[in-house]
């Protein structure tokens, strides 16, 4: 079997390597895959150079989510066959043509799309939680988030839009404005010192319940100034590098609550009932084409070099998949 | 009857004069109340001087609670009778000697301490709600707060040792410690930069489940710093007029959840149910004393000014009391 492996942390380009393993046969509980498609994520390669607050032990094999098939399966394996598709998800190290692991590592996946079920568990995923963890929206509710076009912002459009919550949307520049009108997006706004006064006028003024940052700074602020009464604004991340300021006015007059979302916590903390019930929303979707994330690009694990450098650029349009045993 | 009012804002020894009345019959559905005792608040002070959020329209009462006891009702009022004793809560106009208002503005009342009833609905409700509203504590938990010499945080160590539960109690001056130890504060320390480790330290590490500030700026952020995770931090004023910086990694990384808490607001939302709850829990602990608000002095309201001039010393050892019906 080939694996990708980093002994030490730099630009992924130079320090990435392909190897060559023996495959390993599966043992009692455990089962073999060969991977269908693993995604190249932004945070693949940050933890890749070092720059990630978790360093990995070293060697490592990157990846943290992918489909995969069942080639075999060990003794007392009964809800999996060979054929079975299956997610891998919340674990590290799936940037390989193949992979011995125990069953519970696997989460069964339906036929369908493969690729889109390949990016599921992170991007997908993170929008499902903050969608459904914080807030019960309704039909015809209004939410706002910043980053409207990372990989999460396009899925929180695109969810929303399925159950028919509405949505505000804000980005750094005028340019991103039409593909996120073309996915769902309600209103797309550039942020701004005077983004409230546009919310308004946008929605008519219209209550909004709940908002996702990314952003932190000004952004957040800025945010946090078109809520509802009893809203909750939820942070899960910080592009700007700049914390803000508290507007306890919002916090205590206007009952603002303030909320952070880590997905590697959730994947720590979340039941067997938990992850069934998000995956079990999320798969029918992607695997069926409704929901869908953009596809730059596809190489083989020998060009690895090459599959991370264009992960890297910024003129790409979606994400850089691996397919190890495409043809 | 004899109300205190005030024209115009300024000085309240200045600005509030008495002025009599003719007594008001009670109609359908109204209570006739004779007053035992309203504190004066600094909020109240506030108002007068007009330096508080929302201004009252002039002339007006001030005063926000009391304890009274009913004089007459009038047709249709069956469960109060004359001579019961009745809390005014969540409505203006208190510093007077009697008022007739509707039945549903008074709340009975237990016999027992009446003083410290009349100061119930104010800053031991807040203290309870604080305690209450946010996160289900059980005996043995460790909670944290800022200004807990304040009136409100004195009773937050008060109901709090009722229950078992134990407070780290930040304040600015050393001199305060004594007092609070002797109400029952399990750990009380001085503000300042290296708070999180002494806090540790005094506690042995115990996890810090919930936070209240009243202070906002830096003790904002270090109270936050204090916390386990999954905890919650309420904000419930801004003594210090700064805005804190919203440390993103306790709320992404550490799960804090941020609320805010303002009393009149509960008032205009609060259901029966919860007053019930609220106030059948805190009069019994009043009414008996097992939990007690200091007092400093008692006016009648022929010496208003005198009161209020009292009531904004620093030196003095807690509330000043109006008690219009006293011999």
């Amino acid at each position: 079997m080939k694996i990708i492996e980093f002994a030490k942390l730099g630009n992924p380009a130079d320090v990435l390597k392909l190897k060559e393993l023996p495959s390993r046969l599966p043992g009692a509980g455990e089962v073999r895959v060969k991977i269908i498609a693993t995604p190249i994520h932004p945070a693949n390669l940050l933890q890749i150079a070092g720059q990630y607050a978790a360093t990995p032990e070293l060697p490592a094999v990157p990846g943290g989510e992918g489909i995969a098939e069942v080639v075999e399966v060990g003794d007392g394996v009964e809800h999996l066959k060979p054929g079975q598709r299956v997610l891998m998800a919340g674990a590290g190290g799936t940037w390989r043509d193949e992979l011995t692991a125990p069953a519970t590592s696997f989460i069964p996946a339906p036929q369908g799309d493969a690729e889109q079920l390949s990016m599921l568990a992170v991007n997908p995923l993170t929008a499902h939680l903050l969608l459904t963890k914080f807030t019960d929206l309704s039909e015809g509710d209004w939410i706002i988030q910043s980053a409207a076009n990372s990989a999460v912002g396009e899925m929180v459009i695109q969810l929303a839009a399925q159950r028919g919550i509405r949505t505000v949307n804000v980005v750094r520049r005028e340019i991103l404005i039409p593909g996120l009108k073309s996915i769902g997006g309600d209103v797309i706004l550039t942020d701004g010192p005077d983004l409230a006064e546009r919310v308004m006028k946008e929605t008519g003024g219209a209550p909004i319940v709940l908002a996702f940052d990314s952003v932190a700074g000004e952004t957040f602020e800025r945010l946090m100034s078109t809520l509802a009464f009893g809203a909750t604004i939820v942070s899960y991340g910080v592009l700007s590098g700049q914390l803000p300021q508290l507007n306890l006015t919002s916090v205590i007059a206007n009952d603002v609550h303030v909320r952070g979302f880590w997905l590697a916590k959730w994947y720590e903390t979340a039941s067997q009932e938990d992850r069934q019930a998000a995956f079990g929303t999320l798969m029918p979707l992607f695997a069926g084409g409704q929901v869908k994330t953009r596809i730059d690009s596809r190489f083989p694990l020998e060009e690895i070099s090459e599959a991370v450098t264009r992960a890297s650029e910024s003129g790409r349009d979606g994400k850089v998949l691996l397919t190890p045993n495409a043809d």
